[in-house]
């Protein structure tokens, strides 16, 4: 279905929805402000609208009476565009028309990086991992009784012009029985060599012609969640993926418990076997879903932050979480998946992604990889945030790194009101500069429950933007509003009252939650910052931005740069990857080239220390500000906020 | 202490032999006849001799009157050499001293082949294949926390100069904790890569200083008996050695019963479990004795026939026993030793010696690699002698090689008398050529219970040339001897009295026991002929003998040509091997020069299926005479027959 678009009056902007947008969600992305605090339940009657052209879909509500719904009026929470329409923002709906006099600023999030198997091959970065070759055998006689597998190797040579191979000994058991199955018509499966100059090995052989059928598996083993997916090695495509929690969570929500349980007597072979539990789980799903054979799976890639990997290898991780945070290797070596308990075929062999330092872990190079910065001419800012944000500057000639603990404030944890990015929780919120009443919306359009990272992120952006509160994140005590309030802890604003949400308090952001965001965020951009002064470089060579994890999926970028948590940029320069570190997996999974290349990268991504890091503490102080203390580095932001005063 | 010299009188035949010689031994060595046939047990009395120089040590007996010892009379069979003597044989204890009359010829087994593992390294032919590095490194810091096994691999690099080193994950499970246990001062144990372009591999991490500690396995995986050596790799002695029967013989004798097993639902699993058990009783032996620590064991080789191999590595055997006897591969690659459940530690990697053939193994690869054929210019036949038979004839251009069915005759089996060379085996044996009475040698000095494989040859080369049998190995009948009957399958000779055995029945050899043995000879003598004729020579083309096996080690070299077991020459160009298998997994421990080698050997060793080759039958028909239908092939033979001829 295309597009439809949207007319807002009296302001006259524009903007094109896909159906089934919500008109409170559509006014958001125009930037136009329509009051409503509900979270889109309907609940609070207060977002009317009135259609003046065209038609939306429901919106008809006991909040409005017969009378209203005859002349065209709808709330805006509860109708969705289906066609174009134009509507009108009441006056007591509405803010003030000169304030919103400015041009829209769509609400923006990054732009997915698309992944193109056939643009690999074209672009000469496919380099086939492993590929399975049908053989059909004269049998042996008297005068030609060579040994199975050197006749096998043979006819490999002769039939398909391979070389320099070698057998596992799992191949070597069944090729007598398998080579005599079907008549000594076989498939070897190969698994070509990393290095140019290493042997081709046999992996596998299966009676008859299977070389129509080859997969591998990616897994990201995060700390939270771990995904699998079942890749088709012939047409690149994702046959299955499933997700689940990662098993380890019982034992302890974060890292540094999982280390410190890992330490106890049998921890780490119980914690292992929980996160093996977990793979197992969903290999079971993603093979059964994608209808494949498991002998025709060769490989498995898995990703993962450092400790997840020296738990998922059985490494004991205790010097990762003591200064001065050593882990116990880059690079891992090939290990039979069985031997690490998991539900693969006897000739899968797992590999497993490097990391780079105690907090850079495997899931970073996995994203560098994927996302291909490595290879990339522009100067490039990776950013993965969650609980801990790994930073990555650079581009194909050098790479440096760092990781910050950012704190739970962008998973919504630390907050009052905090909650994930579950059902009912504020996600968007938009405020009227003349009432000061908010319009919210929640995920799920429900009454609301708390507030989420993202929430959080576009209501301090719109709070500073309007001057609710000032570069320190503290509230304007001139301001009258009920809604600001004083408490013991300095100031709070009442996003919604008690009554319009769902659990039966009023739901505030507090000066602490704001100085908590404005601690994460500064963490962040002084990480940034620090690399790029350890580089000798400034925030305006950055060329592109590349967002990775779940934050970057629904972060709003122009909220995101006015609360200085990004740097400021054109939306168009920043890609949203996705789980980098299933990518990085992936594409592993794909092509051998990013295998060779990874111990390279590896070697060329120089890790900062940042609390060893000298110039760290000064770019810290200095972000602690909205967006900065020197806000000539946000220059869109300054040129806004000046507009803004003189039209007041 | 010196040999001591003892001369023979009237013959005037003096030798040298070591101490503790029996007289009895130092006759048939010196080719002088006493009559004796109770086997050494001093318990018939015939083997009287007088000194009449110097002294004997024993040899008193009830057998003699006190006046006979009082006049210098000994048994042979019961008195030593220790210093210088003479002794006379008295004309009832002697043969005809005209037949005699001929050159002594001495007893002459093969020398051995010493092992010199200066000379190896004199000759640029030892590659370390394993080598412990020391190291004190500098423990990491916030400004220096580099991975332990990056930071590890570095030191190596910086402080000894490794390059393209590689770790297998048990080495990084130990990293972090072996790196601090004793302030980072470890010893890195090194796998040096077989290929010159390969990779070093990081195997073991040990605190402190180990690197005078260095141990390899090697082990020879016998049908019967299973050897095995502790190696020293820095001084490259032998720490301790040991060996034990195949706990498989409970499953079947030979190599076909044992596959017969194998083929039976869970009989492979079962069997090769028996094995490593033997494997492993061996190895806390040779550990104990040694006083080695485990730790500092770092590989283990083990060399074996073809269906050994497959056993130990679990892979069925059926289609060895089946024709066209294919084994299911010729190399096989490195495997975790504990993988295959030796009681080794956890970093061992178990190298198992390839096979050319089901018949061909790799204890005779072993053997090549050991003895240094494939290195050597002069055209070598290697001979490995059992039940089966396995030859080579090669130099370093080429190497031809086949297995020929000995049947037991050459272990005493099948014989109506035969025995294993055990205690109480008639092993040695002359006749007097006048009164045809035996003068014979049991093992251990005690009265005779049978014949093994060695007597055996001794008799028949024995009666051959004195006449009493033919070149079709017939008892001449004109011939008048109470020792000489006829039964039912023909004439047989009587060796010993039932009063002078342990077994209450008259010892006899019979023509069909002779027809066993030229069968036997013919089979392994066609074989060598028909590998130089495939390959266009001749037997006069061969320059040396190599025999390797139990068999080489007593075989009297003189004898061994008169049969036409062995083409004739001069016994200073055949060595003997010892046990060519447990050699070259020794050597293969010492040096990677082997294991370099290896493969290419391997691939130049051309295998024959002597039942289909089509010279085999016509060479076997002539070889089934003694020596040859072709006389003219054994010339010194044919000059001492002729010479007897003319002497009688």
């Amino acid at each position: 279905m295309p597009n439809s678009k949207i007319t807002f009056l009296p302001h006259n902007v524009s903007l094109e929805v896909p159906p089934g947008t919500s008109v409170i969600q559509a006014a958001l992305d125009a930037g136009v402000h329509i009051n409503a605090s509900c979270g889109g339940e309907g609940v609070c009657g207060k977002c009317r609208v009135r259609i003046e052209a065209g038609s939306l879909e429901g919106g008809v509500s006991e909040k409005l009476s017969a009378e209203d719904v005859h002349s065209g009026y709808r709330l805006a929470c509860q109708s969705a565009v289906t066609a174009d329409v134009t509507v009108r923002i009441p006056v007591e709906s509405a803010i003030d028309a000169g304030v919103l006099n400015r041009p829209a600023s769509p609400r923006r999030t990054a732009r997915i990086q698309e992944f193109n198997f056939d643009e690999l091959k074209e672009r000469g970065l496919f380099l086939a991992p492993v590929e399975k070759k049908y053989l059909e055998i004269p049998p042996p006689s008297l005068q030609d009784n060579l040994p199975d597998l050197t006749r096998l190797i043979g006819f490999l040579t002769l039939q398909h012009d391979e070389h320099r191979l070698e057998a596992d000994l799992g191949v070597i058991r069944k090729t007598p029985e398998v080579l005599r199955q079907d008549d000594f018509r076989v498939t070897a499966t190969l698994v070509r060599p990393v290095r140019e100059d290493g042997k081709t090995r046999i992996i596998n052989l299966q009676p008859g012609d299977t070389s129509g059928r080859s997969c591998a598996v990616a897994m990201d083993i995060g700390t939270t969640t771990v995904y699998g997916q079942v890749i088709d090695l012939i047409t690149g495509a994702v046959r299955a993926e499933h997700a689940e929690f990662n098993g380890q969570i019982s034992y302890g929500e974060d890292v540094i418990t999982r280390i410190v349980y890992a330490e106890k007597p049998g921890g780490l072979d119980r914690i292992q076997e929980v996160v093996i539990g977990t793979i197992n789980k969903i290999l079971r799903k993603i093979i059964r879903r994608s209808g494949v054979d498991p002998e025709d799976i060769s490989t498995i890639t898995l990703a993962g932050n450092t400790t997840m990997t020296q738990l998922l290898l059985k490494i004991n991780p205790r010097c990762i979480r003591r200064a001065p945070y050593v882990p116990a290797a880059s690079i891992y070596p090939p290990i039979k998946a069985r031997d690490l308990g998991m539900e693969l075929g006897d000739h899968v062999t797992a590999l497993v992604y490097p990391c780079v330092s105690s907090y850079v872990g495997g899931d970073i190079v996995a994203g560098v990889m994927g996302s291909g910065i490595y290879r990339s001419e522009e100067l490039t800012l990776f950013l993965d945030v969650g609980t801990n944000a790994e930073i990555v500057i650079g581009n194909k000639d050098w790479l440096a790194c760092a990781a910050c603990s950012a704190g739970p404030a962008f998973e919504g944890g630390g907050l009052k009101f905090g909650m994930r990015a579950a059902k009912g929780a504020i996600e968007d919120f938009s405020l009227d500069p003349g009432t000061l009443e908010p319009m919210i919306v929640t995920i799920g359009k429900v009454r609301p429950k708390g507030i989420c990272g993202s929430g959080l992120i576009n209501m301090v952006a719109v709070m500073f933007e309007m001057g609710v509160i000032d570069n320190l994140g503290k509230f304007d005590p001139g301001l009258k509003t009920p809604r600001i309030r004083k408490t013991d802890g300095g100031r709070e604003f009442v996003v919604a009252w008690k009554a319009e949400t769902q659990i039966d308090r009023d739901i505030s952001i507090s000066e602490i939650d704001i100085e908590n965001l404005i601690r994460a965020k500064g963490a962040i951009y002084s990480g940034c910052m620090t690399l790029l002064t350890e580089v000798g470089l400034g925030v305006g060579d950055i060329q592109r931005i590349i967002l990775a994890g779940g934050f970057g999926s629904f972060v709003d970028l122009a909220k995101a740069m006015t609360i200085g948590l990004l740097p400021e940029m054109d939306p168009d320069k920043v890609i949203y990857l996705g789980n980098g570190s299933l990518l990085g997996a992936k594409m592993s999974s794909l092509t051998n080239r990013i295998r060779r290349d990874v111990a390279a990268v590896v070697r060329k991504m120089t890790n900062f220390e940042l609390s060893d890091t000298a110039s760290y503490m000064d770019n810290y102080i200095a972000a602690l500000f909205l967006p900065h203390t020197d806000i000539n580095r946000f220059p869109r932001l300054k040129a806004r906020v000046e507009a803004r005063r003189q039209a007041v």
